[in-house]
């Protein structure tokens, strides 16, 4: 349902709606807050619904929305489910180099020899690139499917597999550091590193390189929104297993300047929805979201992970669930959100709404607490409102992640003599 | 400082700005507050002042964008002062005929006869006006400038008058039924209302029709928020003084289309920043925000009258002030908000800050009470909150109406060795 994402394409056609600065101007998160906020009022007259509480979730960039849709909207949303969302990632608020280091730390925790070895490789393929011939080496030890015009390309994509493992499961981590700590000692340390390539692309006719790497739409807006207003400075320094990276604003500044010819307004997130002290401005203010996040998640070094009121609640997992849900449907799972209900998330011979389904029951639960989310003004005294709260929960909005497909999705139309449960489905792209 | 106000033309020049929907789109409440946001952190910045916490304050179009501003950027303003706001006069959470109710009642209040004198009086003047040579006739009763085209012109600006008369003072009122309660009981109902013209509007050549009649710029950028945003369905029933006069929605959208193409969007207020059920929405989700009126005032109508929660306070007073202050500088008057101290509103001699200061000495009363607002993080204990909150009060902006100038005035740098005072004066217009 976010615009530009999926089949929300405004202009009548992606060509138009991408073409520059004017028409790409609406792909912003303030835009997608307020078309949620009319959707779901006209939703909600559609149905003659118009006393059902709305709970708002998301993961992500969906989480992020999920919270700054209930403290922009809370005439419209009693309740947020923010999970994995890193509010705090913007300016300064949150060091350059946390992300890096929750990663970097999933494998120290697993393996000592395994983050020094892969901290060690970066400066071995820069000395091999540098040599002569050195990228056509490195193109035929790794089978890229294209050749190498820099090495970045290559330790882009063994970032990339490191840091997807630490945010899927500690047991592909666990895999990664296996490969490396009981590869035969005389082995190289690129041969090592290679062998994790095999390991978890599987037995691919090549790699890195993918053959066909122009980006899909999404990514497009997903470039723009990163290039207006979701700057995270993430940068690396030298206590991680990464290439030191510090992030540099100007050159951030100049790629944005040649993809959009526009500069980031890097502090329009705090501006529009705060984030610097924010338990002190949420504490009075604010009420009914909770933050959920994975430690080992590198998101989470974004995330909130205290409790801010009463209302306002973290839940935190040392343990990110390893799931084949997880696994198989990274975009949608809200793996840190019921460590003690692991089995459903293998549902996935359900049908489609299985998760919703599943999320629902989670919620439910975390709802149990009397109190937790604000009655109806009708609702029964203190001691029965966790009851009611659940037989009349009607409507659930989930804001989810990368889906690729754009939709309003209900499960039955409210009837009016029993309780009953709606979820709508918005699926848009995340980080 | 609100956009397309005063001296804050966006694009060039007030030809381009006001060209047409492409230009005038950024034109709209949303924008104004976001405005706001950027300004306050950049001014905290430069005066390296970020701990102080800020209060705005506003009357009217300028009180609800005070309370808009604290709903929406909590996380910049500690506290709102919202005089009054009508923030309820959208859609149908108000009766369309509250407003003028409210002005019925005030003249009602005074003399039953002079309710019902006006009452009686546009039905005569529809007669009138529709006999043959009626409008001349009206014309050279009513002295007015240029001839009348209908008699809707004379309607509407004795409609003006009693509005104006009930918003300015009791005086005023009073004034306009002596006038027509002591008239010789011989002279016509039309005799009486013409003695009431000269007497409010003072010995001028002519009346009703101003010799230049163009609406100016700051008329036109209302204009536009109304038939865009700010639709408030303001009707009149027959239980009022006015003739009858429904809202109608489709004669409204009718002249927005005449006069921007436009259609106005009725239900984005109340979308955006909410208002249906707003007791029970702001309870558990709001604080410090103080909405003053005054119960003569037929903006009162559309007010929040009624406490919501220990930080979100209504401010009545039956009596609306009778001060000069307010009669010369009705823009700026905040005349329901210090009953108890109207002598300071005399002071219209004393330098251009003496209004915020007295504002300021006002919101120190109502700041008394111990926990009031929001103290910063480092505050002491609450028993001295109080007094620590006078004394650390660095920033107040004032978001006032109707002002011809735009300008960010400041009354001094802070000093870092004593508590000092800061005022910053957001100028805008208002309904």
């Amino acid at each position: 349902m976010h615009r530009y994402y999926g089949e929300s394409i405004p202009f009548g056609s992606a060509e138009k709606a991408f073409k520059d600065a004017t028409t790409l101007g609406y792909l912003n998160s303030a835009q997608a807050l307020a078309d949620y906020a009319e959707i779901l009022i006209h939703v909600k007259e559609e149905f003659e619904a118009q006393k059902s509480p709305i709970i708002v979730i998301g993961l992500s960039y969906g989480g992020m929305l999920a919270s700054w849709f209930r403290l922009k909207y809370p005439h419209i949303a009693v309740g947020a489910l923010a999970s994995s969302a890193p509010i705090l990632f913007f300016e300064d608020i949150t060091p350059q180099n946390a992300f890096a280091l929750v990663v970097s730390n999933d494998f120290k925790g697993v393996s000592e020899n395994c983050y020094d070895t892969i901290k060690r490789s970066w400066s071995i393929i820069d000395e091999i690139a540098s040599a002569q011939h050195g990228l056509r080496l490195l193109s035929t030890r790794f089978k890229t499917c294209k050749d190498l015009k820099d090495s970045s390309e290559l330790k882009k994509y063994l970032e990339a597999i490191y840091t997807i493992a630490a945010q899927s499961s500690r047991s592909l981590v666990q895999k990664i550091c296996q490969i490396i700590d009981q590869a035969p000692t005389d082995d190289s340390i690129l041969d090592k590193i290679m062998a994790v390539v095999v390991a978890i692309a599987g037995d691919a006719p090549c790699y890195v390189i993918p053959p066909e790497s122009a980006p899909d739409q999404s990514d497009k807006a997903w470039e723009w929104q990163k290039c207006t207003e979701i700057v995270m400075p993430g940068g690396r320094g030298d206590e991680t297993m990464f290439q030191r990276a510090p992030f540099n604003q100007n050159d951030y500044n100049s790629l944005c300047m040649l993809l959009f010819a526009i500069r980031p307004r890097t502090h329009w997130i705090t501006t529009y929805y705060g984030g610097r002290d924010i338990k002190l401005t949420l504490k009075r203010f604010a009420s009914n979201i909770i933050f959920s996040n994975g430690l080992r998640d590198p998101y989470s070094s974004g995330g909130v992970l205290e409790d801010i009121s009463e209302t306002i609640l973290a839940v935190t997992a040392e343990q990110v669930l390893t799931s084949w849900f997880r696994l198989k449907y990274p975009h949608i799972a809200l793996g840190a959100l019921a460590p003690s209900a692991p089995v459903l998330y293998f549902e996935d011979i359900t049908p489609q709404n299985a998760f919703d389904l599943v999320v629902f029951n989670d919620f439910k639960k975390v709802m149990m607490q009397p109190c937790y989310v604000n009655p109806p003004e009708s609702a029964p005294d203190q001691s029965d409102n966790a009851w009611e709260w659940q037989n009349n929960l009607l409507s659930m909005i989930s804001i989810d992640t990368m889906g690729n497909q754009s939709h309003l999705s209900r499960l039955k139309k409210p009837s009016k003599t029993q309780p009953h449960l709606d979820i709508y489905t918005f699926r848009v792209h995340g980080a």
